[in-house]
Formats: C-alpha cells, structure tokens, sequence
C-alpha cells in the first residue's frame, strides 16, 4: 500500500519541504514562514502566495464579494504576521465556466475593494477553467518584514490580538481585517521576538510560534480570548481567526499593553502566558490540521 | 438569464479586468502583458503567476515529474517571453488527500528540477487540500523585461521559433524547454519590438500580438513551421507550443537570422510574415479560447 497525504499530515509536508529547499544566502526568510523575504537587486522583497479552496475555505452561497475579500486579505494577513508592507498583487483564478457574470464582478470586486482598502494594486492574473470548483491564489509583493516563528525568547509574554472561536459561524473567516496596521505598529515600537497569524487554531498555532526542543509555552487557558457565546474548545479549535500571535519581553509588554489601548482601543490585546524552558509542548485539545483527522 | 463566463470570453474578460485595474505610476507593465513590471524601492522587480488545473492542462496518467516541471515551465515561458530574468518561485498547491507520496514526491522533484535547470529558487508555497483534482499555481519573481505585446511597428517582420502544432499528442506541453535563453540573447542583441509566447494557438496569439486598429499582419500560410507528421491547422490550433513569438525590423532580421543560426543551431527561426496597416485582424480557422466553445 502506498501512502497518501492523509497519512504524512500538514507539519510533515512542511518539514519534508524545508529539507528538500533548503534557502541560499539570498533568501532572508523562506520555507516555513509566514511570508518569503528575498534579496532583489538592491532591495529586498516581500512575497506571499495563498490559495483558497471552494467547499473548503469558503461555499457558493457565500457573498462572492466577501469571497473576493477573504482571498486577498488572506495573504495580507501574513503580511501583517511577519509585519511587512504589501504593495502589489496577482490573482489567479479557477473557475467553472457556468459561473455567473454577476458573481464573477462580485469576486473581483471584493479582492479590489480589500486591495484598496490596504494600499494594494492589482498588477496581474490569469483566468482557467476548473469545472468543479472555484480555486483562487492570490500573490502579494511589498517589502520589509523581519518577524518570524520560533524566535521567542525564554520568558518572553505570548500575546495574542482580538477575540478566537467562532470565525466560521459568525462570518468572521469572510470579512475580518488583516491586522497590517496593528503589525506595523508593534515592530515599528517594540522589539517583538517572534510572530504569525492564527489560521488554523491557537492549539496548532501556538506549538509552531513557541515550541522548540529547549522551549515550551504555559498558557492559562482562562486567560485566552474565547469570542462571547463560544466555548474556550471554540477558541482553541476553530481556526480561521486570523489574529496576531506573537511574543515580546515580560518588561516591554507593559508600556506595549498601556500605547496598544490608545492606539487601538476597539481591539482586544490579551497576554495569555509565558515561554518557558520547561512549558508544554502541544494543548490537549488539537485544532485543525489540513489532510489529519 | 444571467450571463456566464462562458458567454462572455477570455479575451472579454480580459478587457474588463485591463479597464478595472487600471495601473498607476509605478506599474511598468501591468494586466494584459506576460509578466508584470513593478517598481519596489529602488528596484524593477518581474511578476508572474500561473495556474494548472487537473484535466485541463494536464492528467493523473501524465508523469507526476512531468506536471511539476510544467508548472514551473509554464511561468518561466512568461518571462521568456517578456526577456525577463526568473530569480524565486513559490508554488501554490491544492491537492486531494488520497495523492500518494510518491506522486507527491515527484511532483515537486518535477518543479524543482526545472527550477535549478533555469537557475530559480524556490522559497515560499503553500498546500491545501481540493477533494476532486490537483490545481498548482506557480509564483515566479525576478528582474528585467521590457518586451510588450501590441508594440510593433509598420512593416516589421513577425517571426516564430521552433515549430508548432502536436504539442499536446507529443508530449512537449510537458517536456517543453522555456525560452527563457534564447529570449535574454534576443532582447540583449536586437531592438524586438514586441514578443509574447505561443500558449494558445498561433491563430489567436498573433492577433493579440499585432493587432491594433491600425495594423494587422500578413503571413504567409506555408512559411508557418508545422511540426512534422502534423496538419496546418495544428500549428495554428492546437496551443501549448510554448515558442516565442516576435516582431523585429526587417533590417534587423537578417543579421539576427544568421546570428541565432550560430547560438541556436538546433532550434528553427523563421520569419512567417509582416506587420502591415492593411494586414488582417483574424486568421479564418480559430484556435482554443478559454470559456468559448
């Protein structure tokens, strides 16, 4: 019998493909990040690709331009996880040939409208036949960023942005704001040790940001955001959040916590715990994992 | 009744798209080109991203080695065709999660071979999973490029390389080599006054190439090189060919001829007609469209 993906599982993918590229010295972040940062000429460039799946990441009764919204503020959700800045974009797009014109304007207004809203242009795409499903993937272009995963500090305090559960019931997953400007702010003001978005869970994010073979996170879990009417199970499970998770030094996090409330007092700023040397390495409850049970 | 895609075309859905995404300052060579040029910092940085959905561009039964190196192939040909230079890729995947390993496995020892073979590093992509078939998007970034479709002048002489037709029946829609050598040669060599490459069919790539309100061009039906053991109709219809197709002043065209004949001996060039103000718009037998029956 041969194995299939199902049995190999998301990280084991991720792992296999970090060997098989492995980055060359003009590569400042690769595989394995929430966005690519190359050396081009004398810059250095910022690309992220993320592709979304009809029946998976969103449904034909969805408002096409909330899916058109999601497709591009997907992507610029890892622009704002490694805190870069986006500036272009291509949209690729799958589709079966029945689809309507309506829904069609629909779609691509809602990547403009989302493209706009955060200083984006669309410089390019392509259109394909796909008769089953739609499949979108759009690529975003900028520049800067430097937070990665797993570059947390011991004792550093794990903070995370917003509210987590429930993005899937509420519409959250369709029409939620990259949080690029929050991300801009923190690494513009604090030194924040390491970062990402939370897409699939806190309890599959979390282990990727903190977890190292010397490191571990310690998380009370009555601390954690769970959005009103969800369960805590919600918030750790969910995914879809797209939240930032990140960890910054027990003493910054302070005057963090004090200019985060002037700045932006309409969004939640939780501190959920702690890296520690001897904190856990997974919850118990597991989230989501693409292609795992 | 609503309109669908398929009433209204690619080459409508493209005008669309051109009138709705209208570039700014900064954007080079925007919607409508092969590759897009965009301004980062101090740079110009090259963009494309193409996509490859399962039964259309390729099948299960095709090597698994073979898909990926088209779809890396298949962007490359882009920047070929613009006389761009590739430097990084990300790939973009959705699959079925009963794929085996090894199909798996070859797929990306596929992309990555011919990634090397063209000197393109690979640092970013993402999997996700599509229940019924494989979509690949493929990201390709690098630097220069200013060969536009549309920019040819009166009397300028059209020219084709390689041959054409029975691209699908042969397999070179698989195996194909982008021009991406042969391209650089040209454009460091000789004014090409605008080039793109052969992806659907001669028959409706020249008119997107030449025709303008005010010219057409004039070919000649037997100078066109048709792959040996297949029809004319083929090397107009049938697509995939993946060779370039450009523009050049007559002059030039001579001393280019017998220079490619020393770099590229193996490789045929021939010179299939004219840009001409009273040239056609339109060949009588027409090619493969997206969406259009």
């Amino acid at each position: 019998m041969s194995l299939t993906l199902a049995d190999l599982g998301e990280n084991q993918i991720l792992e296999w493909l970090e060997k098989k590229f492995k980055p060359s010295r003009d590569v400042k972040m690769g595989i394995g990040e929430d966005c690519a940062v190359v050396r081009i000429g004398r810059e250095e460039v910022t690309l992220k690709t993320d592709s979304m799946v009809e029946g998976r990441h969103f449904l034909r009764e969805h408002p096409s331009r909330w899916v058109g919204w999601k497709a591009m503020a997907r992507p610029l959700s890892d622009f704002a996880a490694v805190g870069a800045e986006p500036k272009w974009a291509m949209i690729a797009i799958s589709l079966p040939r029945n689809l309507t014109r309506s829904y069609f304007l629909g779609l691509y207004g809602g990547v403009k409208r989302c493209a706009e809203e955060f200083g984006v242009e669309i410089v390019g795409g392509e259109t394909s036949e796909c008769p089953d499903r739609i499949v979108m993937s759009v690529v975003v272009v900028g520049q800067g960023g430097n937070c990665r995963r797993k570059s947390s500090r011991e004792n550093d305090a794990i903070v995370v942005t917003g509210e987590l559960g429930g993005s899937y019931k509420t519409g959250k997953h369709l029409r939620f704001r990259p949080r690029i400007r929050e991300a801009k702010w923190l690494t513009r003001n604090y030194e924040i040790t390491s970062m990402m978005d939370i897409s699939d869970g806190l309890a599959i994010d979390l282990p990727r940001l903190v977890v190292r073979e010397d490191f571990g996170f310690c998380v009370s879990l009555e601390r954690i955001p769970v959005r009103k009417g969800f369960t805590l199970e919600a918030a750790l499970k969910d995914g879809e959040d797209y939240e930032l998770l990140f960890t910054v030094s027990p003493r910054d996090y302070e005057s963090l916590e004090e200019g985060w409330k002037k700045m932006f007092p309409q969004i939640a700023l939780t501190k959920i715990g702690y890296v520690r040397r001897n904190g856990s390495k997974s919850f118990s409850l597991v989230g989501y994992q693409h292609f795992v049970d």
